[in-house]
């Protein structure tokens, strides 16, 4: 049971927990802290968190469990706020796309990894962004990532497993660096595939012509283009490395692609759209019967 | 009223019109061709069709309207066998993603436009094959675009605008060309970048982690990577021009994106975004309100 919880970031990700954990009656008082009133008050008002301050530290102070659930560029200034004032028992945790960024973060603050601080990722979101979008069934049968550090405290680890478990989250952990490959070709480059397909379309001077001849396949293909522009930015920012390397995979991937279409080599394509389809429908199979 | 239909590749595309006129009770008779009996004979069992041959030529002979909804690969040789049996009130008309190549196919075998052609492309579709996926509602709603060429005759374009009509959808017509150069940008490239991302990370060290953390978002993204890959390379090799364009296209775009993220260019990753989601919004709302 958690007494206090505090949200900093009261949004998709940190209002979907908080409603999670009421629902689950696995917490007694959520403080939600951001940087907007109007939308904090909201929050109150949807019953997601029972009062709110925007100072990340007044938040943080008395409170047993923190979540930060912030775009990836604003991590590091509320560490550095909240570090001198968490109580000694206080476990802090986050629902950050990227890791090493996160870490990164929290060690050029306090000097050296927190035992406090579980570096966390729910694999689960939607296109949509702020506390209206959040659901308490948001992290239902989902995994949730930890990586956490050889600093780590055990008993921290322990506290934010079950906290997820409450939600209903499948919790797994791995390394920091591994955690950023795997988010760099599952999510990051296909999130920059579905911006860069629209926003080249869109620069097209036909682009009217081609959005009303668009089907539903175009529009479940891209429907992650329509996601929070200043969160991707940040992830782009914070997984240059891991997410650079995936484009120059996939840009080998499709001046192959290309070439074969250019010089019209049936057999070629036929075979890198037979393994495609066969890897795809291995999964969908594999995630049914999981 | 369509006394007689052939459906010359009884699979979702041929399935789905017959089901449909059907619903309608806008056709008398339905004969179904193809090369495997056993899916002709399902066909009939599913009450798709009432009888069946596996000779386009007979098939069409005798029919007012002949729909082929074959892979692009083997529209030329149906064109060759059906043409010289054709009655003379016949209307012949397609599915086939690309128009290009089925009215170059065609005016290869006889010899100039026929008037009784009226190609054409519903904008409707699954990543299910066969006549099992087939469904009589699949066009409703949905666009279908003919592309009439001076040499088609009016009645012929007249009546397969009123038989889309009555499987629900809306008919447009424009060029041949420019409906290529339309679905390459929102279905074909589309489906290149679905499949190149599916194979890209089938073909890493880690795939097995990497699809097992895989979210919903990825699973939407890659579904079109499931479809047929003996059309898709049909229609790659069919719209190789235009699908070439596009590809280079996007090519810029994603060289463009990759070099802002390696030089940690937040200002143009976040205008790039924002015009994307925009342009993604703006769509949705417009086909919601449409
Ligand atoms: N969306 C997804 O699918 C998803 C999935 C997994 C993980 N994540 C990660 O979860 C985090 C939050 O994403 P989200 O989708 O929940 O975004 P969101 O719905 O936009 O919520 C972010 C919240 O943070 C607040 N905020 C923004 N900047 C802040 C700052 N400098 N100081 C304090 N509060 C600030 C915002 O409120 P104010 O504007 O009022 O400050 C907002 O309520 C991100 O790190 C993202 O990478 C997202
Ligand atoms: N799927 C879509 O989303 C979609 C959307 C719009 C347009 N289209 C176009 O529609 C056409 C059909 O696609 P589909 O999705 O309906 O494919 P499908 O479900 O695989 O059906 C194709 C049918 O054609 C038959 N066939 C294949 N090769 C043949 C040949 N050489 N001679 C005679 N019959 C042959 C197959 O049966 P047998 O194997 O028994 O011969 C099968 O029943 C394609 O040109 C495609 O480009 C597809």
């Amino acid at each position: 049971m958690i007494r206090r919880l505090a949200v900093i970031g009261v949004g998709l990700i940190g209002g979907s927990l908080a409603r999670a954990l009421r629902a689950a009656n696995a917490v007694e008082e959520v403080i939600g802290c951001g940087r907007a009133p109007a939308n904090l008050a909201r929050a109150r008002e949807l019953g997601v968190i029972d009062r709110f301050t925007q100072d990340p530290a007044a938040a943080a102070a008395d409170a047993d469990m923190v979540f930060i659930a912030v775009p990836l560029g604003a991590m590091r200034d509320i560490f550095a706020t909240i570090a001198p004032r968490l109580a000694p028992e206080a476990v802090v945790t986050d629902g950050g796309s990227v890791k090493g960024s996160v870490v990164a973060d929290a060690v050029s603050v306090v000097g050296r990894a927190p035992p406090w601080l579980v570096p966390g990722h729910p694999i689960a979101g939607t296109e949509h962004s702020g506390v209206e979008a959040s659901f308490a069934e948001l992290y239902r049968g989902r995994r949730v990532i930890l990586t956490p550090l050889s600093e780590t405290d055990n008993t921290a680890l322990e506290r934010v497993t079950q906290m997820w478990e409450c939600c209903g989250a499948e919790v797994t952990t791995m390394s920091v660096a591994h955690h950023d490959e795997i988010l760099a070709a599952t999510s990051h480059l296909p999130h920059m595939l579905a911006f860069g397909l629209v926003d080249t379309l869109s620069r097209m001077h036909e682009h009217e012509d081609i959005f009303r001849y668009a089907a539903g396949g175009f529009r479940d293909f891209t429907r992650i283009a329509s996601s929070n522009p200043v969160m991707w930015r940040d992830i782009c920012l914070a997984n240059r490395e891991a997410l650079s390397a995936m484009l120059a995979r996939f840009s080998v991937e499709m001046t192959d692609l290309a070439e074969s279409i250019r010089r019209a080599d049936a057999e070629r394509l036929l075979s890198i759209f037979e393994r495609a389809k066969q890897a795809r429908d291995q999964q969908v199979e594999r995630a049914r019967s999981a």
